[in-house]
C-alpha cells in the first residue's frame, strides 16, 4: 500500500514546533496564547503562510477559524478535516491544542512531497477560542461552524477589559466571511494530548478515545457563622470545617465508578483571618463521566452527601447548577478503524475516554468524529511543565498520516 | 455590710454604652473603631473626661494608656487595677472590651455617689491597641505596661499604611510620659464578654476565669500539583482534596481534650479556578489548651497526622510554628473570691477557660489577677452580631463592684 511507504519528516515537524514555541513563549517553557491577542495574530500569520506554500486554498469564516483546503480527485466527494486549535491557556504548555494543528500541517506536507493524490479532499484547520479563558465558554470557533453557538452569542462575548469576541477579531484582522465555514465534511479526525496520565502509567504509546465526557458543573455556597478562634470548640458552625467534609465526599465517589472524575476548582474562604474561623465558603466543582446516566445518579449521590454533611455541622448550603453537557460518543466506525492502522503500524494502545472537551465533541454533531491521544508526562496539562516526546508525537502524526491516507481513499 | 447596701445604676450604665456605640458605629449595630484612630481619639476624649467628672486624677503613659486613680483611705496600700478596652475590630461588636471599661466606671460612679472610702486606691485603666488588628500584635497596651514588650518594639509597628505606632499615637494626642505607666498594683480584676458560648448554653450568669488558654499557631503550605479537571481521577496530586483532611484531622483532634480548642484560619487555594484542580494550599492554624504539656501533645499529634496525610496524597507539607505563648493560671486567691461573691449574689455560675488573649493575660505577669466573664449570645464576639444583655451586663458589674469593694478594704 501507498501509505506503507512514505514517511513524515520529523525534523520538519520539529521545526514547525520550534516556531510556535516561541510565540507568546513564557519563562518556564510553556506558552500564554490567549485567542484574538497579538500572540494569536502571529501565529496564526506563519500558519496560513505555511498553508499557502502547501498550495492549499486557505479560508477564514466569520469567527476567524482558519481552513486549507487540499482538493481530491472526485470532485463530489466531502472532506476528511483534521487539525485542532493554535490558543492557549495563560502559561499553559506548548503542546495541547497546537499538536493538533501542526502534525495535521505534517500529514499535509508529507502527502505534498510523494505527490499522493487522493480522492477526497483534505481540509486542515485551526479552530478560534478552543481555551474559553479570554472569551469564555470555550469551543467557540467550532461552537458556532457546527450550530452549537450563534454568531450573535459569540460576538457578543467580552473579556475582563470589556473588548469584544469581535472587536478582538477585527483587531487582528481575522474577520472573514460566513461563506467561508466548513461544509461537505465526512470525517474529522482531532490529535491531541491526553491531559491524563493513564498512557503513560499503562505505558502505552497511543490513546484511541471512544468519546468525550459529559460534564456538570455547580457553584456551591457554605454558610456557617465566622467566630473568633477563642471560641471553644463546642457550638461553632465553622464553614470550612463542612466544606472540607463536602470536597472529600465529592473526590470519594470517584471511586464507586470506573473513569469518573469530579473536580473542586474555585475555593474561597471568608473572611480567611489567623483569628477567625470560616463564616462562609464558596466552591466550584464539576462531574464528568461518559455515560450520562452514571453522571446523574454521581450528582444525586453528592447532593445527598453535601445536605447530609450540612445538616451535621448545622451550616446552610445552597448548589446551583451552572453548566451540563451531555457525554460524546465517538463514530465507532473511525475509533475501529484507528485501531486497524494503529494495530498495522504495531503500536501499543488502548481506548481512553477524555476528561476535557475538546472542538472534536461539536464536530461529533455533524460528522463522523473521532481522536488520537498522544501520552502526556505526568498526566500535566494547562501548565508549562506539560510535555509530550517527540518520539510519541512521530508515533502518532505516523498513525494520523495512515488514517488520513486510507479515510482519503474510501468514497 | 456596706457593699450590699449599695446598687450600681443601670440607666446611668446604659447611657454610657450609648455614647460608646455611636463612636465608629457600623449599619448593623457593630462597632469600627481601631486603636489610634479619629474614633478612638473620639471615646478617649470622652472616657477622659468622664474620668475628670468622677474626680479621678488621670494619667496617660508613653503608649497611650489611659489610668483614673481613685485615692484610698491607706496611702501605702497598692491599687486594685480595673478595666479592659475601647478600640475594636474592624466590624467588630459594641461589647468585647468597651464593657470592661464601662462597668469599671459604673463601679467608681456608684463609690463615689455613696460616698464610700476604700482602704486601697481603685484604678480604672484603659489599653492600648489589644484587638491588634491595626497594629500586630495584639494587647500593645498593657504589654509594654507589663514589661513584656519594649516600648521601641510597640513605636516600630505599622500599619498597613505604613504608619507607625509612635506617630498614630502622636497623632491622636495620646502619647503620654513613661513615668505614668501603672505600678504598685497588687490586683487586676477585668470584666469582658465570654466571646464563646458555653454559658449561654448552660444557663449560667457569671462565668469565673481560671486562665488563658496557651496558643501555639502554625503556617502550612501543600504542594501538590495542579492540573486540568479533565485529568482523570486517577493519578492527581490535588493539594485541596489533602488539605481537606489536614482541616479534619486538626478539627477532629479537639474531641479528645476537654477545653482544648482548634482553629484553621487563613486558607488560600492555587489557583482557584474551575477548570483547575489545586495545586497549592496555604493555611494557618492554631491550637489552644490552658495545659501546655497537653497543648504539645495535641501539636506533636497534629503534625503526624499532617505528615501522614501528606504521605498518603503524595502531596509535600511544611509546617511552620509562627507564635507561642504558654498557658496562663489567674490567681486561685482572686478567682476564690470572685466564687465566694458570686454566692453571695446567688449568681448562677461556672469556671472558664479563656480562649482569648487579654489584657489580663500580661497583668496576671505582675499583679494577682482574674477575669470575670458575662455570657455573649451564640457565642459570637469580634462581629456585629456581638451581643450581652443589659441584664447580664448589670449582674457582671454588680459583682464587680462587690468583689472591687472587698479587695479595696482587704489590706
Amino acid at each position: 500500500m501507498a501509505k506503507n511507504k512514505i514517511d513524515i519528516n520529523m525534523s520538519r515537524l520539529k521545526a514547525a514546533f520550534e516556531v510556535s514555541s516561541k510565540i507568546g513563549a513564557t519563562e518556564k517553557n510553556g506558552l500564554t496564547r490567549l485567542t484574538l491577542t497579538e500572540e494569536d495574530r502571529k501565529i496564526r500569520d506563519i500558519f496560513v503562510q505555511w498553508l499557502k506554500e502547501e498550495g492549499l486554498s486557505v479560508r477564514i469564516d466569520d469567527v476567524g477559524n482558519i481552513y486549507g483546503k487540499r482538493e481530491g480527485r472526485n470532485k463530489n466527494a466531502k472532506s476528511i478535516m483534521i487539525g485542532s486549535h493554535l490558543d492557549t491557556q495563560p502559561r499553559g504548555g506548548r503542546f495541547d491544542g497546537v499538536l493538533g494543528v501542526l502534525s495535521s500541517l505534517e500529514v499535509i506536507r508529507t502527502l505534498n512531497e510523494n505527490n499522493i493524490v487522493t480522492e477526497r479532499p483534505i481540509e486542515i484547520v485551526n479552530f478560534t477560542n478552543e481555551e474559553g479563558e479570554r472569551f469564555t465558554p470555550p469551543m467557540i470557533g467550532s461552537g458556532v461552524a457546527t450550530g452549537n453557538y450563534t454568531k450573535e452569542f459569540a460576538y457578543g462575548l467580552r473579556d475582563k477589559n470589556g473588548v469584544s469576541f469581535e472587536e478582538a477579531l477585527n483587531e487582528i484582522g481575522y474577520n472573514g466571511q460566513e461563506e467561508n465555514r466548513l461544509s461537505n465534511v465526512e470525517y474529522f479526525v482531532e490529535l491531541h494530548i491526553e491531559q491524563g496520565p493513564l498512557l503513560e502509567k499503562n505505558r502505552k504509546e497511543i490513546g484511541i478515545v471512544k468519546g468525550v465526557k459529559g460534564m456538570t458543573r455547580f457553584e456551591v455556597t457554605v454558610t456557617g457563622h465566622a467566630s473568633h478562634g477563642a471560641h471553644p470548640a463546642y457550638g461553632r458552625k465553622d464553614a470550612l470545617v463542612a466544606a472540607s467534609k463536602m470536597v472529600l465526599a465529592i473526590d470519594e465517589v470517584t471511586k464507586s465508578y470506573e473513569d469518573l472524575s469530579t473536580t473542586v476548582g474555585v475555593f474561597e474562604v471568608f473572611p480567611s483571618v489567623v483569628n477567625i474561623f470560616a463564616g462562609e465558603v464558596r466552591f466550584t466543582f464539576d462531574v464528568r463521566h461518559l455515560d450520562d446516566q452514571i453522571r446523574n445518579r454521581v450528582i444525586s449521590n453528592i447532593k445527598e452527601n453535601l445536605k447530609r454533611i450540612s445538616e451535621e455541622s448545622e451550616v446552610v448550603c445552597s448548589i446551583k447548577q451552572t453548566w451540563n453537557i451531555d457525554g460524546t460518543h465517538f463514530s465507532t466506525e473511525l475509533t475501529g478503524l484507528i485501531l486497524e492502522e494503529t494495530n498495522k503500524l504495531n503500536y501499543s494502545h488502548q481506548y481512553i475516554v477524555s476528561g476535557a472537551g475538546h472542538d472534536a465533541k461539536f464536530m461529533n454533531d455533524i460528522c463522523k468524529t473521532a481522536m488520537i491521544f498522544t501520552p502526556s508526562a505526568n498526566g500535566f496539562s494547562h501548565c508549562e511543565e506539560e510535555y509530550t516526546s517527540y518520539e510519541d508525537i512521530q508515533k502518532a502524526t505516523t498513525l494520523l498520516l495512515n488514517v488520513v491516507m486510507e479515510l482519503a481513499n474510501k468514497v
